[in-house]
């Protein structure tokens, strides 16, 4: 199934999130089939990898943005982080510290972004500066208008230099989100996720709904596309982001360098000592 | 099996690599009984370092030396990176880099150290600075021989704001070393991992096992213990590892941190809210 195609937002379109489904599961037919094919691309996912890590030319961007509850963190654990962890970090970006607020919003993301070879998984993102900041009226329009230009010059240099850039958008419904709160109640491993918070962030929902469909139509093109991701079904959301990265990295067809040893001159080094050690 | 007492260098006492077996495999009977072991425990470290994440009051810093082809790039595939990538970063510790030869060794360790909640596995470290460094002559014996005083003041530092640190030394037989080089000639996959110092670092064999019993009988306390992994047999390599992060952590014993918000508030407002929708 061709994930990239189903989920990616057109670039120069409008995103229409009331209008796109949050529990949409296009051709997977069940938990238990949407279960098989992420362990398989999980798996495939590792390899290609690998590949880029020791080929060392390109890179993977992952940034990952939804309401609470939508499931990061559980993609993160059932997915992204399945990747070799030598090769992959993953950065949370929560309220900005003291010294991170005395400069530009990119500059601690930027020293996030990944090196020739590595993937790194933004849990949430710069896109947080035209999001909470934009609803919550953290700073004025003025100054986060002009952020949507800024970030497009940011994410184009990343693309410039072999950055691969993802966007995801984990789409879910008030009443889903309403629905994992409540489970959170009665599963005490979950307690620390509450915060007094997340509620009332519910009464918000239309102005960060439009806040999302203003940043993914005003930051969405070729070299960095959005991605939104029916997310009511936590197998599904699984699968087609695993389909999305799995399809990326195929399409990026990293190579394992060239050999730059003689392999024959080593071999027969090897034989030496081994007879030598036998006599 | 008290894997931490098996192969715990005993603080003050020398550290006789030579009469230390490479092959031994205490009480784990087979590799099928290893990788069992390996697996349980693999599972019950994530659920502590979970814990840990969530109560952000400690962390844990997994120090890894060893010989090339000993495994440390296995040990954290396998066992080391299963943890939640979340709270668990990998910092591969190279030939530094001109910025980081412009400061002292420490420098670059230091930004790489856990915050509370975190674990950091270093992939080689600042122990490279009285190791290599003292085996190829890089800087003279004056500066090196200061820099295990150095070393523990500041793993004195570490512990005193709440981390745990273990190092490891993966300890195998130059023979295995050299059957493990053979392999890699035969595996394409594994060639990039090939480089012409690979068999003249074990001309200095003997130099490097004298500069890892002073670092080890120099650098080890009861708050920044090593421990010697007889890592001729993977299966054994990853069990004991396993064992010694596992009974660790079970001794750090972290803990979810109390509610700070009223579950039956929370519980009556969600409740409503469906009640509304219901009307």
């Amino acid at each position: 199934m061709d994930f990239i195609k189903r989920h990616r937002v057109e670039p120069g379109k409008a995103a229409k999130l009331k209008s796109i489904s949050t529990d949409d599961t296009g051709d997977v037919k069940n938990k238990a089939e949407a279960k098989e094919i992420t362990a398989d691309l999980t798996k495939e996912i590792r390899d290609l990898q690998y590949r880029m890590f020791v080929e060392q030319k390109q890179s993977l961007l992952v940034v990952l943005q939804a309401p609470d509850a939508a499931g990061k963190d559980g993609l993160i654990r059932k997915v992204l982080g399945q990747m070799n962890p030598q090769g992959c970090r993953t950065y949370p970006f929560k309220v900005p510290s003291e010294i991170e607020r005395a400069h530009d919003f990119l500059w601690r993301i930027h020293k996030c972004t990944p090196a020739k070879g590595m993937v790194s998984i933004f849990n949430r993102s710069h896109y947080e500066d035209v999001l909470v900041v934009r609803v919550e009226d953290l700073v004025p329009k003025s100054v986060w208008s002009k952020r949507y230009n800024i970030i497009n010059q940011f994410e184009s240099n990343l693309a410039a230099a072999g950055t691969r850039i993802l966007k995801f958008y984990l789409h879910i419904s008030p009443a889903e989100q309403l629905e994992r709160f409540k489970k959170r109640l009665d599963n005490p491993d979950k307690h620390w996720k509450l915060n007094a918070g997340d509620y009332t962030a519910r009464d918000k929902w239309d102005a960060y709904r439009e806040s999302y469909e203003d940043a993914i139509e005003k930051c969405n093109s070729d070299e960095s596309p959005w991605f939104v991701i029916p997310a009511d079904n936590k197998w599904y959301r699984d699968a087609s982001v695993a389909g999305i990265v799995h399809q990326t990295l195929t399409d990026m067809n990293p190579q394992m360098p060239p050999v730059d040893v003689d392999l024959d001159e080593i071999r027969a080094l090897y034989d030496r000592e081994i007879a030598d050690q036998q006599e």
